[in-house]
């Protein structure tokens, strides 16, 4: 089999680390025989946004249906406002293309210090997965502005729920939690305070939590809260539910507390499998880095790893685990960027695990 | 001077450090000997609503204009859906008094142990007031429901953004980051996923920070890059402002990150002086521990506090910074409750803190 996946390198560090990507992707496709990647490389960036005012052409998403996967590297900036940069590109994908689950493991890989006490000791203590609604509430889009920006100006944001939105969400969930060995579900809200759309979405949950009744455990959380429970007791949770913008949050709340943004991987899926997935480390583009060879690729490569996953269908899990265990026996030998304490370069770190797949 | 104070202990563990709050309270203006406190207990729980149908009279508000300060403790009941106990009460109260800012101040008190190995060593590092927009945005209670709660239900949230209420906030927030000695204020906003309200919180942030330049030094973070950098380098910020919503959920990790939820105090203020301001601990009512004597009352003694600086407008600092110390001294002589590390009641701890004023 030939997977057709569509790179989006973008901005920043994103172009240094989708390199880095496919280099790996390709060395474990060699390795493993049986299957290989053909990518095609789109430069939606920015600098070209800057230079010929668009990002994506008129037939974008077209060109990207042709494709079994995308892999994204990073949006944003500097020269351009942020709102621009993302509903341009990355927004409008995970809308286009049916990605409505985003999909955000968080653990602590072998020999990441994590900044809590307690998880020095009991690393295993945090092993969480957060999806994260990905199609519709505060990412809805919608919202406007009236009197201009001016003194009685008045803007809003309007975050729409479904029940469609919100039940298959909570399918998902459910069925990620099920297959868990903890088979746990913690639901994120903030239904005390938002008392419309995140009442239905409380509502539904309800709803859909029967039909696990005895076979998944649940509990439900505010936000707020959420954020003292993940600090203090990481060991209560494992599979958690949030929403677009909750989620958001949260899991880069995970990912530091699991010791490095560098390293959280996402993965945009339409479980229909009628549009290509999307898969995107969860840092962002790093102006100030950009450049200079030493982004931290490890998110890229653990991205990489649920592309292959979700590719093979269940034929190829033993596959990304191997991606999984090369990433960290090269960290465990002491070759890391900077952000993981080390002092290696993306090079350097790429290359090493390459070298690791091809041993292992 | 006799200062009126409106108590309005609410639910749970509310009641319990409403008491112990005012006796604190009441032994700091006699050890001071310059003004003493008047309380009339307002007895609008989830209780009596289960009763009677209603939290507040309908002339609740003009009650409590009457007064020089209010006093609460928590409202949330399990019988009560949140959303109907917390817009019957503390929401319509924010918004009714004019309590446009909350502000809440984070830092690790004495004894304390704190989650992160960092802070641990260095406990000064975390030193933070977060000020939130407590007047609108994501707390505007606007959005509604469309086909009811069935198959095609659709339901929303509108966040409203102001001129007006983001002038003021960002203003409020740059006067506190000047009297601050380190004269930092860090922004938080989410403009790229939030294109129109947001994008006026930016908009106008930027106009009043060209007011304070080279008086006050500033950043802007994304909500989510925020909480990493809360746990990677809290050392980093100083004065913080962000949205109801945010910062709702930024105060909650901040208490977290410095020790214990039920330390954490906040002020809701009219800064016009038109209305009374209110003092609450950030906590909620507990349920699973209410009425067993064992809350943490620090958070009410240091919203207390808090309640004492802002009544003696300058006058008072003195008697509210001997509070502090009082609540540190005997949570360093190991009288703390539980979620402190410690064994203490409730009732201990507050006879201690007496004790200690007393001392003083
Ligand atoms: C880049 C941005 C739009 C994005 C988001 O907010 O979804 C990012 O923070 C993420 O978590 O994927
Ligand atoms: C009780 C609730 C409405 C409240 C809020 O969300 O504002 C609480 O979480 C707080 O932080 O004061």
């Amino acid at each position: 089999t030939t997977y057709k996946i569509a790179a989006i390198p973008g901005d920043g560090i994103g172009v240094d680390i989708t390199d880095a990507a496919s280099q790996v992707l390709n060395t474990l496709a060699q390795a493993h025989g049986g299957f290989s990647f053909d990518f095609t490389t789109f430069d939606w960036s920015s600098k070209k946004y800057l230079e010929r005012g668009w990002y994506m052409p008129e037939d974008g998403m077209e060109q990207l249906k042709k494709h079994d996967a995308i892999y994204f590297g990073a949006v944003g900036w500097p020269d351009v406002p942020d709102h621009i940069s993302l509903w341009s590109l990355i927004l409008p994908i995970r809308t286009s293309m049916n990605q409505y689950v985003n999909v955000r493991p968080t653990r602590i890989l072998k020999s990441v210090t994590a900044p809590l006490a307690q998880l020095q000791k009991n690393r295993k203590d945090l092993d969480w997965v957060i999806i994260r609604e990905n199609s519709e509430g505060e990412y809805a889009g919608q919202g406007g502005t009236t009197h201009g920006h001016g003194p009685n100006a008045i803007a809003t944001e309007l975050a729409i729920f479904t029940r469609v939105g919100i039940e298959r969400i909570m399918r998902f969930a459910f069925e990620t939690a099920k297959l868990r060995p903890r088979k746990k579900l913690t639901m994120v809200t903030k239904s005390n305070a938002q008392r419309h759309g995140m009442v239905l979405w409380d509502k539904v949950f309800y709803e859909v939590a029967k039909e696990y009744e005895g076979v998944v455990e649940w509990d439900k959380m505010l936000v707020d809260a959420m954020t003292v429970r993940m600090v203090n007791k990481p060991e209560s949770m494992d599979t958690i539910v949030a929403t677009n913008l909750h989620a958001d949050i949260l899991s880069d709340l995970a990912a530091a507390l699991a010791g490095s943004i560098g390293i959280a991987p996402s993965s945009n899926l339409d479980p229909t499998r009628s549009c290509p997935s999307m898969f995107e480390p969860i840092h962002g583009s790093a102006p100030d880095i950009a450049g200079k060879g030493i982004a931290n690729p490890v998110g890229a490569f653990w991205s990489a790893a649920e592309m292959v996953r979700w590719l093979g269908k269940g034929d190829l899990d033993k596959t990304a685990d191997q991606l999984m265990e090369a990433i960290e026996n090269v960290s465990e030998n002491g070759i890391r960027t900077r952000d993981m304490g080390g002092e290696s370069s993306t090079k350097e770190v790429t290359d090493a695990v390459c070298k690791e797949i091809e041993a292992i």
